[in-house]
């Protein structure tokens, strides 16, 4: 694309960082035009839930001084339950209305280490579950963004900034990034520590990024590390395995005929594509998930549960109300650890699996965020996953898929979609 | 023991909560007591670095309205890197000095819920490192009590308050515990959320107890979850693998013969005893825990590294300066995926190990707060432990050893470990 005329809000951070590199724009100039996207879109997005465009600016110019600094003048937002000291830090949540944490979350604080500018928050759901926020989907603004990275998802798909910053704990990266068109990266547990995330379920919350191409996604990610992206240069033909499940069942028709389409050209362009059927033991990690996830869940808020409830949505209180006995969760914590071996066994055959990463399009209206379910078995399972769209659904909105790949071959994965995408030659999110 | 001439604050939770449930001392009593006690003592052992009497008297006459509650009255102090409303939370460094997080840390949030009360804040090695905080061993106030959860050790050691939450990424609950001749376990990682806990490493990252015996340990953690303790109904006469390493070398002789003779009393009193080598990828993990720590702890307290430099230990600072490839990353994260799973195989044979939990008796003075070599592997791999003192040293300081279980079996451990020091009759902390 000829960047002369695309508007520099609508750049992708590598474009950003070369130009930036270059000395052919400064990274003010990026901000600006971020910030002016958000005045003009915020109200009816409702992505950022607290912007400042005089500090922004500030940080902007500031960043310009980093002439090392890999993410030099790329603009970044933070979901709202990651700690900020610039920004207020509210959880999605009235109980924390106007908290000021006194640190940045270790990744916000990275970020800018490396040349990222901060432009703000973006909209979680309540304490990163499935309670919405007030986003919208920038696609079809009467429509849900998905959740509980809902902000991100948003004002990446909007323009307002090319990264966000997510978290998931079930599919909160993975979900809203398809329903809003772009795209959604999970790294492996422990890629980014989540220091100054509030927590949810510790032993599966994970931190991740939403952009809007997957180039983007290993670029802020390794650069928040000072590390190359070698993904491009990797030349993969991956071997995938098409995983078939019972959750298959709940996907809807365009969904399953996206990803078959999916396949055949993936096929066509030289990847080796098989299909197999996901083992049951893998199958009822969905179950497991969501019960580690309340025993966690329960402990983490239980501050907020117990001396806030007339504070926590309906749905939320309901959810913490769930018990766990100890045989249980001794038997569960086992149970995960075994799988996390296990799940090796996938990868004996292929580089990476394929999947849904939601059941179809986003939902009209703001009461659900959509189901978790197509995320819960990879994060319990600490695997890195990244969904991106695959077309467009009847309904006219976007419907995609995840790759997952195996613990730890995080790079691995980032060139199998990017192999994937450029492939299946997919519409862009602007 | 008679309680009727041992001092209030000498009386372990068990006791306090059952003579409260019969009515027979009041939460206000006990409290005074160990506030009486911190009063006298606080300015020599520095355990507490934050407390309040006036607010934890009213707690404790609130505690006494809640009938149903397992640990009514119990009282307790959290170790200053777990987030607290009512006091100041400083993370053992000056960076954070009179912070006031908005929420209770979860378990804090929750031991309050089950009626235990909150009698301060103690003493952390900084950021919950191996740098020392000010707090003195108790048995012997030249001495360190060891670390990161000194003044955990060091409140439980002195009487001052029969139950403190330590947490542990390497050794920081299994040494200081052995230092000061008390109890300390560490739980199954995601037993007890750390939700609220200033992260370090967050997949090592453990909250777990200090007290004065292995039934205090049962009955607060399980009461944390409202179960009660079966482990003193088990009955297991355990099959105990006294594992061998190369880590061995490092432990002082007095070290090596008290667990000699522990083993011979333990096959005496009915355990089945014997002697393993662990298999060399076990050894290597020490390695491991070390560098995966460091990646993360670099991210982790990206902030404080990054803008308060100048406020860090020359060690902590010294710590965060390595720098880790994200190659090598992705393979210590599958590694250590991997021997996650392999470490049941070591219980094929055994309920638990015996092992060291610290070289010897404590160091004299406080620039070292003792090697946390003993826990490395442990925490790496997830699995619950359990330290207490074996003998006293040559040195006059006691010494001590760990039972490490299979993980998520923390009931089994604990009846293990209370039939060993049944069996061996250990020298009280008091």
């Amino acid at each position: 694309m000829d960047l002369t005329v695309k508007p520099l809000n609508q750049w992708t951070a590598c474009e950003t960082a070369a130009a930036v590199a270059r000395g052919e724009i400064t990274p003010e100039a990026v901000v600006r035009a971020c910030l002016d996207r958000i005045a003009e879109r915020n109200d009816v997005i409702q992505a950022f839930v607290a912007f400042d465009p005089e500090r922004a600016l500030a940080d902007a110019r500031q960043a310009a001084q980093l002439p090392q600094a890999p993410l030099r003048g790329v603009p970044f937002a933070a979901k709202d339950i990651l700690d900020s000291v610039d920004y207020p830090t509210e959880y999605g949540s009235p109980i924390y209305r106007g908290h000021r944490p006194a640190a940045d979350a270790g990744c916000i604080a990275l970020a800018r280490h490396r040349g990222a500018v901060l432009l703000g928050k973006v909209a979680t759901g309540e304490f990163a579950t499935q309670t919405p926020s007030r986003a919208t989907n920038p696609l079809r603004t009467s429509h849900t963004p998905g959740g509980s990275s809902s902000g991100s998802a948003a004002a990446v798909a909007d323009g307002m900034v090319p990264v966000a910053f997510g978290t998931q704990t079930t599919a909160s990266i993975v979900r809203p990034a398809v329903y809003c068109g772009v795209v959604g990266y999970k790294p492996s547990f422990g890629l980014i520590a989540p220091g100054g995330m509030k927590a949810l379920s510790p032993s599966q919350d994970t931190v991740g990024v939403i952009t809007r191409d997957v180039a983007d996604a290993a670029f802020f990610t390794l650069g928040l590390h000072a590390a190359r992206d070698v993904s491009a240069a990797a030349g993969l033909r991956p071997r995938i395995g098409l995983c078939l499940s019972r959750q298959w069942d709940y996907a809807q028709p365009a969904t399953v005929a996206a990803i078959d389409r999916a396949a055949a050209r993936l096929e066509q362009a030289g990847a080796q594509v098989e299909r197999f059927w996901l083992p049951p033991q893998f199958e009822a990690l969905e179950a497991l998930q969501l019960r580690i996830f309340a025993f966690e869940a329960r402990q983490s808020l239980a501050q907020e549960r117990l001396h806030h409830a007339d504070q926590l949505s309906p749905r939320l209180a309901a959810r913490l109300r769930t018990e766990i006995g100890l045989d249980e969760h001794a038997l569960m914590l086992q149970e995960a650890a075994r799988m996390r071996a296990q799940v090796n066994l996938l990868f004996d055959r292929y580089d990476v699996l394929l999947y849904p990463a939601a059941e179809g399009e986003a939902e009209a209206g703001y009461d659900s965020a959509g189901s978790p379910r197509y995320g819960a078995i990879w994060t319990l399972l600490h695997v890195p996953c990244i969904s991106f769209p695959l077309d467009i659904g009847p309904g006219g909105l976007p419907i995609g898929a995840q790759l997952i790949g195996p613990y730890g071959q995080d790079t691995r994965l980032l060139a199998a979609a990017r192999f994937a995408t450029q492939a299946l030659d997919l519409p862009s999110a602007s």
